[in-house]
């Protein structure tokens, strides 16, 4: 997909709601486990009900590895079931991976190749080796953290870092030098960046020097984030905002109603997400 | 497993080679290619090979997942093939992980429940958030990414950093301070640092500040590291080295005897190791 497809879609939709499956097997409604695939069954019932409302889906493959084999195969019927159903939406395996060379080479693969996600987000610990593998595949993106949203982001995300190699010496924050650097790795339609809304305010300074690119961004709800800022300090001329939102949409309602609410609420988050975008862009 | 009783094995098998089974169905003899699960016949054929001279296997994870279910599957049973024939084996799931809260809950339960693994190499990116759930397992360590041996560690680990949330400003890479501060999360009975080979001098520098912990170092032989530099700046009164060889020793041969060849070149690093052993602790 590329930047000005996701943007299509965003203005069709009047959203750029993406729903986090972090499907827990302890977490979801009682009844479900007594079925065959239960995190299938939740997750079918979650895309049922707020693929209306959402241009993305964005698994966490910790809760599906955590099954083992049975949690793999229910992710892969997962992302096969999203894209029958809307084959428009953008699948994000947030995954985090950060390794090199021919095994970069290889998650690339499992991601792109055995299932048929559109992006993957990466750790950018290992610098350019463990994202150039992703970035070679047409129409795939990277997803490239850069500043999150849990507080120990302080520990090295946010820690001023030098640059020595040139005459000047040049100082900023890491998750600025992670954006900053990577720019050069990709482009506007094959990277995008894990912004935290726990940090709306950073997102106008990140603006400043990556106008341009899409931001991926998590902690809206649950986390404190607001949504209202967000679009504020982070919205670019292509909308550039996927919002996240996970247990504020799939755990309100641990009844056999829990689809409904689930809906309920994707469809609440749209509308305000429908004013943000007309504001902007009109209607 | 504790420090001491890695330690132990180390002494009584007289190495501190762990082997890398980064299984490519891309490489692996031909001939298996016929088998029902070829990933898991060469694994079994290289453990058979090698399990005399090796103190710990190191799975990468990417070579499995790149195989989708069918992957996941001959992974575990890798696993416990390993287990079973040595159970005093130090089991490393190289995955590099790094996400935070529940859901590293959840991959720590994916490794240490599901699966038998001893610990999990992870990606410090985000902080301690994303490293303190694999510390809560009893004898599970983690084993935190630092200064690997790919070119492009010199896009972020090698950069100076500064902490300025103290009156003085003090000034380290990013690999120090990654260190450093995860030192202080753990212990030297459940943290590990990934120290490339091919920055052997380096590993003095480091046993400066980190004396006691264990370093999981990959890139000799195939990415030209020097055993024996890795050996002298690198040994603590724990030996504290577990030297990963992989290509080096699993795709020697692509005949029917690769499992010959893997053994003798096994074996060869261990005879190795076991001088600098001797050396160091004497017979």
């Amino acid at each position: 997909m590329t930047r000005e497809e996701l943007f299509k879609n965003i203005l069709r939709k009047k959203s750029f709601l993406c729903v986090g499956l972090d499907t827990d097997i302890e977490k979801i409604p009682q009844h479900l486990l007594e079925l065959d695939e239960p995190i299938f069954e939740f997750n079918k019932a979650i895309i049922d009900a707020t693929i209306e409302y959402a241009v993305a889906y964005k698994p966490n493959l910790a809760f599906y590895e955590a099954e083992g084999v049975e949690g793999w195969i229910q992710l892969e019927k997962s992302v096969e079931y999203i894209r029958k159903k809307d084959p428009s939406v953008f699948i994000i395996a947030d995954a985090k991976r950060g390794d090199i060379g021919n095994t970069a080479e290889r998650y690339a693969k499992a991601f792109y190749e055995k299932m048929d996600f559109d992006s993957v987000t990466l750790a950018p610990y290992m610098g350019r080796d463990s994202i150039d593998p992703f970035l070679k595949y047409e129409g795939k993106w990277a997803i490239t953290l850069a500043l999150t949203s849990n507080p120990s982001a302080e520990d090295f995300e946010t820690k001023m870092t030098e640059d020595h190699n040139k005459m000047l010496v040049d100082t900023m924050p890491l998750y600025e030098r992670v954006i900053r650097t990577s720019m050069e790795w990709g482009t506007t339609d094959n990277t995008m960046f894990v912004v935290g809304a726990t940090r709306a305010k950073k997102l106008a300074e990140i603006r400043q020097y990556c106008p341009d690119h899409f931001f991926l961004v998590p902690g809206v709800g649950a986390q404190g984030g607001s949504l209202e800022e967000v679009a504020r300090y982070g919205m670019n001329s292509h909308c550039g905002l996927l919002v996240n939102s996970s247990r504020a949409i799939i755990y309100l309602d641990k009844s056999e109603r829990f689809a409904e609410a689930a809906s309920q609420a994707a469809k609440e988050t749209q509308r305000e997400m429908a004013g943000y975008l007309s504001e902007k862009f009109g209607d």
